[in-house]
């Protein structure tokens, strides 16, 4: 038997990540059962296990690629340019439903410390990216100079929450552009 | 058969709310079965559905009395002051779970419009003592001037969703004071 190459491998896995996001996407954590996984994929579950441990590291593979590509945009453009792009996005059903899906899990993120510590990894990728393009900002005199770092670092990312619960909630973000530019201010040298 | 008191049915439906909300926080929407209900409220289920039509009304109706306790924040401290008092309780099972459930329901908000709807005229209430608050301060010249006030309100609701989204989420609101003093200083007058 040849051995599966790597670029297989990483287009299997794509097609699997897409599929389950949909999925989640579409059902939520819970209503995204093996049999709607299967079919969102077009692979059985034998293959998508193959790949993945069980739902739960499939999920979290997802929220890991989501993260990948926030930690690439915070780097490039900080963390308002996310939040920028995900208000872009607000009419499409895919990106509203899976912020949704990721709410759901609260409360196991609350009751379930595993959990808990694997989606951390996640969070503190994002939360680690935004510190050192808020340090970088800083040393480039961009930044407000009287307030630490950390405190500036939580304040962006109360506010990301709070865009992705209002995008999860399914209100409104007609002229939400001032109000991002608001939150940029706030952390500006004025 | 003599006619039942406003102030016993008044009792009534405090208990009712009081033990539907423990249930609904420890269990989530889904998980506060009819019986977890009865259990944790202390009536059969004919007594509960007496006042309350099912159990989205029941869970409606806490969200409504948070909502009013909320109003009467506001209007004499403002929405920051929601947020101070969120975060000093942030060690309660019990408000943290609260805060889950209703994110819980996210999926219903964006796919049930009449559920929908009842849930928008709770968070009408907030956004017009959060509106009607801005107005007096700007009155008084407390309010930075250069932002319209619909902006400002925005940007209020978006940091008091952020901190909900934290919360629900188990994560640490340690030191976040300083946090909501950078949130109340960026929409006052320098």
């Amino acid at each position: 038997m040849p051995r599966v190459s790597q670029e297989h491998l990483d287009a299997r896995r794509n097609q699997i990540l897409t599929g389950a996001r949909a999925c989640f996407a579409r059902h939520g954590y819970e209503g995204a059962t093996v049999r709607r996984l299967e079919e969102a994929i077009g692979l059985s579950r034998g293959a998508i296990f193959h790949h993945f441990r069980d739902k739960e590291s499939l999920f979290l593979a997802v929220a890991e690629d989501d993260a990948a590509t926030m930690v690439a945009t915070v780097a490039d453009n900080g963390l308002v340019q996310v939040m920028r792009d995900m208000a872009a996005r607000a009419h499409e059903p895919e990106i509203t439903g899976w912020l949704g899906t990721q709410l759901e899990v609260s409360r196991r993120l609350r009751t379930d410390p595993l959990f808990a510590k694997r989606w951390a990894q996640r969070s503190d990728a994002i939360a680690q990216a935004t510190r050192e393009r808020l340090e970088r900002q800083r040393e480039a005199g961009v930044l407000r100079a009287d307030v630490p770092i950390d405190r500036l670092q939580r304040f962006l990312e109360l506010a990301h929450d709070g865009l992705v619960l209002y995008l999860a909630m399914g209100r409104s973000v007609d002229d939400i552009e001032p109000v991002l530019d608001l939150i940029e201010e706030a952390v500006r040298r004025r």
